[in-house]
């Protein structure tokens, strides 16, 4: 188990196997030593969108649940890159840059904090090498209605 | 005429001439293999925006024409990574990422598959090598109220 | 001082220290010769958010003033990128890509004239390096109810 499997178990938490997308894109892509992941949604754990995690920040979705959402992404996010490494995260040296998607009514103006369920998520499991450069903006509506996505740029071993 | 060209003459499509932009930036930058193309809107091969490219999902444009208008736009971003490789367009060695900006209302949910119009685009053109990761999302509103906008990063030779 | 930084003098500028951001992201990251910079909102440089640059654009915000928050959004930019290269900016080789993101109303299609602000800014200060790759979205709301926010990718010295 590689150590960002280890902290994230210690934290209650495993990374599932990820979805493929259902359309003609892939889940990655990796250039030299930049890994690019797609886009993910806040599927939870169990393969299933919670009805407390669709909808819109400042509407349906409270704060809290929105940034549960946003952590739930960042699971996501490293289930591909684990699967985008065959398998071994320990090839994962850091996180450059996370872009994080709210879907949130155009009075909703708390999206930072929305969005550190996702940041916190990456340091907890992979220490400094987790913090990221970060772009957050609101959106007005998301794939499958869901209420937070996020993609990565990840920096890998050569 | 290069493989890729090959493909879209099959399919009965042609790459025009792209635009250049009309403000202080630049269509593309190339920073080492990587390949960084501005968002492209759905103008028609004929130049024109169509006015059922105009508006928004969910509104006055229907799911088959988003699906046209995200076409469009890639082959307007194939058309702008012929230009920044002096025409040739077997320097291009893959897609590495897609981003997809949907214009939408917020009910509107079925974005991913308005965004395959331009994932189907670059796969038909590319094969393998135009596989790609991606990130949809829905926005509010786009330049000259089109319908969508789709940025992308490529992999060229060194 | 950087050419950059004697530019922005000769224009009456000068570049803020930069606001640390206070969650768990940083404000940049290198990987080689990419700087990763994120998302920076339009506060002035006397380290404020003026009430003219939040809401939105077809809201309460005119178009000049949105183009004044992109061009804040821009100097943000570079005093990140100064910060990032140990306050050396000429270790900043091009910029190559700059993300526009502009708080908006569904109606207000004038975004790239807004955009232009930034983009006007990079080249201003840059010269023809500053030119760059951009693409240009409407959003509901962004951070704080700023106006624009804008982030950006460029390429440094190796």
């Amino acid at each position: 188990m590689s150590p960002i499997e280890t902290r994230l178990a210690e934290l209650g938490l495993s990374l599932p196997v990820p979805v493929a997308p259902v359309a003609n894109y892939v889940p990655y892509r990796i250039s030299g030593t930049l890994l690019v992941l797609s886009g993910q949604i806040c599927i939870g754990p169990d393969g299933a969108l919670a009805p407390r995690h669709k909808g819109k920040l400042g509407g349906a979705v409270s704060p809290e649940d929105g940034a549960e959402a946003a952590k739930f992404c960042a699971i996501n996010l490293l289930a591909q890159a684990r699967a985008a490494l065959g398998g071994d995260l320990t090839r994962l040296k850091s996180c450059l840059r996370l872009g994080g998607f709210i879907a949130a009514t155009p009075d909703f103006t708390a999206l930072p904090q929305v969005m550190n369920g996702a940041s916190d998520l990456m340091v907890a499991a992979m220490g400094d090498a987790g913090r990221h450069a970060r772009t957050t903006i609101g959106v007005p509506v998301l794939p499958l209605d869901c209420a937070v996505e996020v993609d990565g740029l990840f920096e890998i071993a050569g």
